[in-house]
């Protein structure tokens, strides 16, 4: 296939709204941006054998490749709109493009995303997703919101495509639940647009919980506690990783999971739960923000506990 | 040198605008489309040795990597306004990061584009950029356009990149010019700006003239006569290519001078000369585009010319 094929074979299968004035076909996309919303932008690439296993499947890809992307959109609580596709490929191959672009379009019509342009080119496999949503002025959810004394929230359960990805390196006994959490992790946007006005900062975790939480402490200018008795643990992930401390370590250091990580004050803690619960979302209360920086880990036990996980020596120990 | 310190480089130096709301440093981007105006977005990669020689100067190659995008702007009459940077580097290397950014931030700031977000990663290198621009509503200048009548006009000089490129393979004698023309392509923005309300149709041409107004008549529904005698040349190009024939397949098939291609009435040909004379760029009425479908090429001895260059067979031949 010639690089004018493949691009045909994508612009059959994009989706369109009503805001998409010229799709893909010229120079460039016009698009419409709602009067007083702002423009959310987010660009992430995926990188065969970095990002994901070279061997995961094109659809997959596909899905992983949009998902990372409108996860950072529901970091910021934005509602989705408009995506542009960078496809580096190794050979013109349409049947793993058409795989590829049913994992991707699959996802992009749960959140009635339109695929509005991008590139193809030949190279070593790598995708770069530019992705675009609305939020009402000043109304983006932040890094650096976190008040002293807000509880810490994550979505879903931790770990899951760490643990994956574990079992794959070691190349033995693989639970398909926890790979399909490496695969296919689910965009919080449901979640994320029920928290704008409650929640006081956000991130999604794609590098692991220590260093995303980091980024939030360091730009809130604030620390946290938080209680490894409580992360979330998914049945399959506690099954698989029995010792305590070698699934805290996925948990904690872990990336991939793409759950949300968020504080609000203790005094919403009921209406989040109930905003959770509307959209079918888990959410736990893990920790609590401090006004000292540092991040400090405690057992329910009492013992303060440092675990020697990377990315964790960016943040100062704190005294017991 | 870690990701984290590469990002913290590119933040630092990259400027901003009072449309940026939230720049580089949070999940994504806030930004402010003025009021009025549609969003108009390309994306395009560039990868070493399929888009330039790796032997490029990394300034060149941030200067062309933002060049190309803004040039599909251009090609849409939009005013650059945000880019995003999607960079994958075989090595975390912060000299050439640093040489990249000074012919990258020096295109943009001619043109008061601000850098708001992006992505960095280890893999062969490969850069994707988002660009982001304005045009009033139902003013972008589109591929579909040409009317039958029009004049065809060409900007700058046609064949000068593929003239360096051509010596470079060759490994031989080289003209800085030419491959100042291949490495630092100007984009159009000046120009299409002024051609506002003027021209019918435009494109950019990075494919080469042949392919790209290929584009613009097949979205038109037209065809078009080019008098090869017409094609504007460099010095540089002539010197160094004495031969016509050869010349006229690096001026019909060679991509990457980034000049554009427009269509307009004749009666507005004088305003055209006025508008660009305005914005120190030369245009070139070189053909015509006519009611019946095709591409023909003719010299002004009057002989229908075929050139066998790639790409020239997606055009049905026409009878003289």
């Amino acid at each position: 296939m010639s690089e004018f094929a493949l691009i045909d074979r994508i612009r059959q299968r994009a989706g369109t709204r009503a805001d998409v004035i010229l799709g893909i076909g010229d120079d460039a996309a016009v698009l419409r941006v709602p009067e007083g919303q702002d423009l959310v932008v987010s660009t992430d690439t995926l990188i065969a054998d970095v990002h994901f296993p070279a061997d995961t499947a094109a659809a997959d890809v596909g899905w992983k490749a949009l998902a990372v992307n409108l996860s950072d959109l529901a970091a910021m609580a934005a509602q989705p709109a408009w995506v542009a596709l960078a496809l580096s490929l190794p050979e013109a191959d349409g049947d793993w493009l058409d795989a590829f672009l049913d994992g991707f379009l699959e996802l992009a019509a749960q959140h009635d995303v339109a695929l509005i342009g991008g590139d193809t080119t030949r190279g070593p496999l790598s995708i770069t997703i530019t992705a675009h949503g609305f939020v009402a002025r000043d109304a983006a959810l932040r890094r650096s919101g976190a008040k002293a004394g807000d509880d810490v929230w994550v979505t879903g359960t931790l770990g899951d495509a760490a643990g994956g990805l574990a079992q794959w390196r070691r190349g033995g006994l693989m639970s398909a639940k926890l790979r399909h959490r490496l695969d296919r992790p689910t965009p919080r946007i449901d979640a994320a647009l029920a928290l704008r006005g409650i929640a006081h900062a956000a991130i999604d975790l794609s590098d692991g919980l220590v260093a995303d939480l980091g980024h939030v402490l360091e730009q809130s200018g604030v620390g946290a506690e938080i209680d490894l008795g409580r992360l979330p643990t998914s049945r399959p992930l506690a099954e698989h990783f029995a010792d305590e401390h070698e699934r805290w370590r996925l948990q904690l250091a872990g990336g991939d999971d793409y759950e949300l990580c968020f504080t609000a004050a203790p005094a919403d803690a009921f209406a989040i739960e109930q905003a959770m619960a509307a959209c079918d979302t888990t959410a736990t209360v893990i920790g609590r923000i401090r006004a000292d920086a540092g991040l400090q880990l405690f057992t329910l036990e009492g013992t303060d506990f440092v675990l020697p996980v990377a990315g964790f020596d960016h943040f100062p120990a704190k005294d017991a």
